[in-house]
């Protein structure tokens, strides 16, 4: 593959995210079942429906710019769903294992954040007005997916970690 | 290796993200040589001695907790920075290059924003608190390299660009 122009770039850049939702995917349903907290496991649920619609909205992305839909490997986010699983893996309490899912989840929704800004940024740029306008929409997603996160591990997670600690 | 307490988790997660901070202390000198825009690789060389100090910081970490220095890969650094070579070695228009380091340096950024504000929090819980105090350091650094990144996008290279696409 070889980018020439930023159309290029940004077009590499949505297959690489939307290769990366579709891991998320399949990620999400052994957060949720590991999960303990109720509050925890109802924001994964809640966010595999939300990261079915995101990847939609990618489809409809490409779709604006009249490209084929198809995914690039995104290294980046099979190393961090590598060490999603081995959180998953090695970590037998479950507050314990429930702060560490947090951790995981939260290094993808960071990637999934700088992912969408530099997107929205690029299209806004490029002209393509329908494409940051829908990127726009999950970006703002994804930092309330991140922020109740952390809401949920400050509320309820971390305090209940240190006591089985 | 097995995580039985919140300290254990404590501990993994710091080794994760010193073996990550050393991988970002070799990829540095490559993402500033190949950048053309003088801001951005003044960026890139002022980030460079940020991330020297912030691996002694790390360091001062594990000894205020008499654990040994350690890392452990960093699978997603790992795949962060994969992809960042990719974009060193795919684009060849200098301008379009710029952007996508930014992209790829913004990645690097946002994971360390994330575990190092989830190693702040997981410190002030266990009461590690010259240690929160490091990272916390190390935290406000980051996103002021992530925000600066962003700072140099929007006023140089995204127009530049664009106009050599």
């Amino acid at each position: 593959m070889s980018v020439k122009t930023m159309d290029d770039l940004f077009v590499e850049t949505l297959k690489d995210t939307y290769y990366a939702e579709k891991q998320i995917l399949k990620a999400l349903p052994a957060m949720s079942k590991k999960a303990s907290h109720s509050e925890l496991k109802h924001a994964f649920d809640n966010h595999l429906k939300e990261t079915e619609k995101q990847v939609q909205r990618l489809e409809e992305v490409f779709n604006s710019l009249d490209v084929a839909v198809r995914g690039k490997k995104c290294e980046a986010m099979e190393g961090i769903l590598a060490e999603a699983k081995h959180h998953l893996d090695d970590i037998e309490d479950k507050k314990i294992l429930d702060a560490g899912i947090i951790s995981s989840a939260q290094s993808v929704e960071h990637y999934e954040i700088c992912r969408y800004g530099t997107l929205v940024e690029w299209a806004k740029n490029l002209g393509h007005a329908d494409a940051a306008r829908l990127l726009e929409e999950t970006l703002q997603e994804e930092k309330k997916a991140d922020e109740m996160l952390t809401a949920i591990a400050r509320s309820v997670v971390n305090k209940d970690a240190e006591q089985a600690a």
